[in-house]
């Protein structure tokens, strides 16, 4: 099944939702215009609105009140992936170039600013004070992770947990806050929004996992960026610690550096696929999954549990 | 009159702030927390913690509320000034080494965003819809004002209205903000909040003119950094628009670029200095200050007032 037929009784809604992402960016400023509608252009699953919708289908959902919500995180996260590229250096997404390539890294600094900016005023139209606190504490967690993401670059000595921590700020908070923020604008009983929560968390680590596992599975094509780009960069993820238990493999990750001849970093990106360090990864990721799916098992029976059922399914099995 | 015996009734709360200032930014990574330390302790003016108490006076004034205003105002600033630093390629600011300079511009960058997320958290506190839409409203201004002042520099065919347009969404908004959430966050009358809203607005357009004046007439130990920055950097400011009505000034510095010569950058200096172009800014400021001055009229008498009017006039005549 493909993704979008797992929420298809949500379509109108996201359509109303993409178009309210455009012209929610649309500024006077020509660069701006053109820099936010690239990235939004670009495209995506656009998996944080639909996890803001289908958490508010289990309350009180009233579209024009939700979609404000789903758009201000989607805006949240098209923010940080502009200063995400300004800070890996990253010349493609999803294909297409960066705005940091397209343009410059101050561009790119100040259009994440802008959409960020963009995403609070949206935002400011939902009279929920808790829901304020949420996002603002994710978003806080998220730029400590994206620092302590610089500062791990390269440090051979971290551990696993060091990696989880990093994810849990970099995907899994602004995940489970989108469905904790839907859950509250949509005035869903509060012991549901404590699964909502904790489904988004789980997803997003697993969803994560997978997404550092397919920068060395997956083609170029794929991946809309070159492969091992994550190794290039020097973010040591899951499968990079796993193999490093290898001191062969160990020995040659840490020659790894950004000038590396391409040939000589495809040679370590088959150490570490030829390692079991894939297959463990996600196992790790099939782990997390497993307990989202068990937070869904209290929750009503609607469509919305289904449709958030076979997503997480789907994201856990993806290939790119 | 120093500047802080105007309002020395706020001194314990003002200390208060400071206080709160340092324990926001405080962060468990060690970058993060020095950083954000380091600019606080460069110090500032506090302008806009002020302006916050001091419009919250004209209500129900309760510290304990109106502190986190006060905090999100100027952790928003300086969150602002961090990327501006970027953007300038800066290495100074109040006689420090600015963050981009003593660590680099990712690191200034996250700075930035994190700085800023503390604030939304602070502000998250306060429970009035209306004050957060003025913020985020006022934060997407300032960001596209930011993006105009890149795409401004060097330009010199821009006009005077350009030049406003810019100072308004740079600073004065901000600090008309400052004034009017604290406005909100004490329940003042709307009508005195209109007026002090526009009183920040007017003091915000002649500080800023005024801090322009102050790059060529300031010495470089007055200014915390070298004089002449802005022109250097190309930032076409009011002085330089009213130099180069005459063709001579015109076509020096048009000459102007970021690795020129420090002697023929001086030339450059002395030439505007000696104009009419000063003093005409100046007076500008000052159209600007008695409006300022004028809002303040109908509001109730009292010792808040009495200081927005002797700190208006102080600003409007600093020397740096």
């Amino acid at each position: 099944m493909k993704l979008k037929m797992m929420y298809s009784f949500l379509n109108s809604d996201l359509a109303m939702i993409e178009k309210t992402l455009e012209e929610t960016v649309m500024a006077d400023s020509s660069v701006l215009r053109e820099s936010s509608l690239h990235l939004l252009q670009a495209g995506g699953k656009r998996i944080r609105p639909i996890f803001v919708l289908l958490a508010g289908q289990f309350g009180d959902y009233n579209i024009d009140v939700i979609k404000k919500a789903a758009v201000a995180l989607e805006l949240i996260h098209m923010a940080s992936l502009v200063h995400d590229d300004v800070i890996d250096d990253a010349d493609l997404r999803r294909g297409q170039p960066t705005i940091k390539a397209k343009w410059d890294n101050k561009i790119a600094m100040y259009t994440g600013d802008y959409i960020f900016a963009r995403s609070l005023e949206v935002m400011s139209d939902i009279k929920k004070a808790e829901a304020h606190k949420v996002l603002a504490n994710t978003i806080v967690e998220v730029c400590i992770g994206e620092l302590q993401q610089i500062k791990d670059k390269y440090r051979y000595e971290q551990n696993i947990r060091d990696y989880f921590r990093r994810i849990k700020r970099k995907t899994a908070l602004l995940i489970s806050a989108s469905s904790l923020v839907g859950a509250i604008a949509s005035d869903v009983e509060e012991k549901y929004q404590k699964k909502l929560y904790r489904f988004g968390y789980y997803v997003g680590m697993s969803y994560q996992i997978i997404d550092d596992v397919l920068d060395f599975v997956a083609t170029e094509e794929e991946l809309g960026k070159p492969a091992g780009g994550d190794l290039l960069q020097g973010n040591i993820t899951l499968p990079v610690l796993y193999a490093m238990e290898q001191k062969e493999v160990q020995k040659a990750v840490k020659t790894v550096h950004e000038d590396m001849d391409k040939k000589d970093l495809e040679k370590i990106i088959m150490l570490i696929k030829n390692s079991d360090a894939i297959d463990r990864s996600l196992k790790v990721s099939d782990l997390y999954l497993a307990k989202a799916l068990k937070e869904l098992e209290g929750l009503p029976n609607n469509r919305s549990k289904k449709a958030l059922t076979n997503i997480a399914k789907y994201l856990g099995k993806r290939k790119y």
